[in-house]
């Protein structure tokens, strides 16, 4: 089977046959960030243009890091320098940017479809890094390549989402994701936060019928009761930066909704924890949390490379249908001596 | 003929011969830009600096693209994270960055003779990315290359610039090297922008006086009458930053010296369209211009990673008199076997 | 006699052995800067870190340059766009980084004792690329290593350190280094900025008791008396960013403490002058000074590149006990073929 995906800007159209191979085809690249070398040749030549319009750290830095492990030379547009203050047009930045030919656009905008409405105008492939509140699709790959990991599965699992559900498009990317496994979500937070149209939100398939016959969000405004036999713990980080509404006191956050570890104990005994970051430590999740055992913080960041370079390899480089790969060739220590036209063929190869 | 420059500051100097030569060395490297794979080794172990003292994204990226493409590495200075900011004269400032021994300086400043005035104290090239209203020679460049692909020639034609040509070195650069080729140039928009002194602006030699006996600069404060009879049309972008003049409303400015279709159809019927960028849609040009067959916006974009990366080439690695060039090479999809001290022989060598 | 160093923190706890160790193994990487070619592949698929909490300019380039030149990608933190400002802890912030795996962390903070804090928290090597007040490791350094080849040798010298030596890593990082050879300081400056706790600052070994039996340190508030006898000046910045006192005004510190050429005669004939940048011209430095046969600021910029590559080259590829070193290998031109697993026997490898 090959799958050949042109753009990567939401996990809501997407099947759980396509997410697994999304999610098996990071394997690979996983092994590579234990290597004392991570690089590869595969991009090699290639270069990701990476547009930011929204600031950003850490995904940026990630796309970043997972080009140049590819071999790929970036172009870096931030919304800070970018002639968008001048003026511009969304869709004349992004054709700018195009017309010096990159191989790939990654972006990241603060409205909602975004990244969807520049694909449709663009003719090279488009990953879409977060835009508003609607998708975040590499990182419910990565959430979801995580959990896989600790849980040995993503099917059928309680997953209990704490905070903004509302503005986060984290959550939204997992619900998507983890839905079409069979997961059941439950969905805690301020109520403001957690509206009754999010029930609508879990995919409705005939498979689905099958395996979770039931409802699979529901709405829970205690947290004891929301935690109660969850499986994972995905934190939501308080965006105090998009909220419009009345203030909710950092205080009464904490009091009401902070994950603690008296509270994580109501959880499951093997559940584990999930936060995006950057962390607030302290109001949506308490130091002993954040750096206990069951939290996954850190191997999400790692994974986050990992899907990255997938995503980027399956967009840039396209699908090699015999199943070979860059990062599984025993050569890929030495990738001075290989090209992205080598891979077709680096199974066979003794190079 | 063997063709060296040092420095790129500015065009009026250059004479015909020169800049037909800078704009044939162009052309291998536009083919480049059609590979899947763009990237040579020409300029490996070099490092270009570049050194934006003024805000820009498009040009920065596209000189950072075009040294990336030859296998350059950068070295990034911005004025927003200067040293500047701390008092440091602009000569102590690149002073600095040429004592980490860069190979070429690419630079942008708000001070007109900027670009020059450093290259007086520089024992390494400087490529003059806009200084001031005084010259943007690669710009320049980029368009003539644009026209001549679309024109098939950049001798005798009528060329209409809109907007404010005072306070443009867009439309300096572009009068240079046009104008050394018997262009003639009708310079069109409000009085304050297209001052009487500009009459002066264009090149008078013995060769121009044969081939294009008449005034070649002319004022005209109609936008029909400036239209008419155009092969050309350069719209220069409203730098609503650079006015201190008394406010002329946006609206005035696209009610007298917009280019829309009805307006442009008032040109040759061949005729097209250039902008610099970014552009203020609906302003200094309407949509449908913008968007149109005649519009040469994107091309302009494409072109300049050519002409930089010709100019980072003919600078930092030295002309080759046989004539050989690595962006003909047909080895230049196999980048990592050749050296920048391998272009002498690169057209002999079989490897 | 072989050295590892995990990270470079602070010249204070080295030894005088282990210092003249990191000043040789910077000798190679200066005569690469010599070279046309100035690439190796040392470090190619090594990662490297740089975390700017603090804007910096050269310091930042510097660092990015050397790893560039060594063949490692860069990751790039700057303050102005990290999630700091989205209130992540420090140790979060440098967690997250070291989760994508670099093999280095290169780091400035306005904290002293904050790379201290974060190496203690990280399996990688770190280096201080400033910490308040406190060190500024790689400067003191390359400051020893202009000294030395300007002077022939960094034992027994009288160092002059000119300005707010109470609030200089510099300065800091130059006694410990200089102090280790027997060097003795006379430290001159407005009262405020010299307080008599600097005294104490000077390392106090057996050896030196032997070598440099008085006391090493001492303060004057005479700029003529304290330049008499100067092998070395060393003028600080005058940092107004730092300061909270009442003001100083700038023309008071240009009467009473500007090293002007009249007062650098009042030093040894061939005394050097030291300034770690970005100058105030006029301020601290008369431009004469700056811009004289005495001064070495441009060859401590050219040095900054040579000891940064010798640090991250010895902290990530390791040293190699038979003494063979990547910068001095006749290959280097050719970094093409070489990779860090080479470095072992590059000195007998006939590549």
């Amino acid at each position: 089977m090959t799958h050949r995906f042109r753009d990567l800007l939401a996990l809501e159209p997407l099947t759980a046959d396509e997410l697994t191979f999304l999610l098996d085809q990071s394997k690979p690249f996983q092994e590579i960030q234990k290597h004392p070398l991570k690089k590869l040749a595969a991009l090699r030549g290639k270069t990701v243009a990476l547009a930011f319009f929204e600031s950003s750290t850490r995904t940026r830095i990630s796309f970043g890091t997972a080009a140049s492990r590819l071999g790929a030379d970036t172009m870096n547009l931030q919304a800070e320098a970018s002639s968008l203050k001048k003026g511009e047009s969304l869709l004349d930045t992004v054709h700018t940017l195009n017309a010096m030919k990159p191989d790939c656009l990654v972006m990241r905008h603060a409205a909602s479809g975004a990244a969807d409405f520049v694909a449709r105008h663009l003719d090279i492939p488009v990953i879409n890094a977060g835009d508003g509140t609607h998708e975040h699709p590499s990182q419910g790959l990565l959430d979801a390549l995580t959990i896989r990991d600790r849980k040995g599965k993503i099917e059928n699992l309680n997953i209990t989402i704490l905070g903004d559900i509302q503005h986060s498009r984290v959550a939204r990317s997992n619900i998507h994701l983890l839905g079409k496994f069979g997961c059941r979500f439950t969905l805690c937070g301020p109520a403001m936060w957690v509206p009754r149209e999010l029930e609508q939100i879990a995919p409705h398939t005939r498979e689905l019928e099958q395996i979770a016959p039931q409802t699979s969000v529901r709405r829970v405004f205690e947290i004891e009761e929301a935690l109660d036999g969850a499986d994972v713990v995905l934190v939501l980080r308080v965006q105090t930066e998009r909220l419009h509404e009345p203030a909710l006191s950092a205080n009464d956050y904490v009091l009401l909704y902070q994950l603690n570890s008296e509270r994580l104990r109501g959880a499951k005994a093997d559940a584990i924890v999930l936060h995006p970051g950057p962390m607030n430590r302290g109001v949506e999740i308490s130091p002993e949390v954040a750096d206990g055992p069951q939290s996954c913080v850190l191997e999400q960041v790692t994974n986050g490379i990992a899907v990255r370079m997938a995503l980027l390899f399956l967009l840039v480089a396209g699908y090699n249908e015999e199943g070979s790969h860059p990062a599984t060739d025993a050569q890929h220590q030495q990738p001075r001596n290989r090209r992205a036209t080598d891979i077709k063929d680096s199974s066979h190869a003794a190079r």
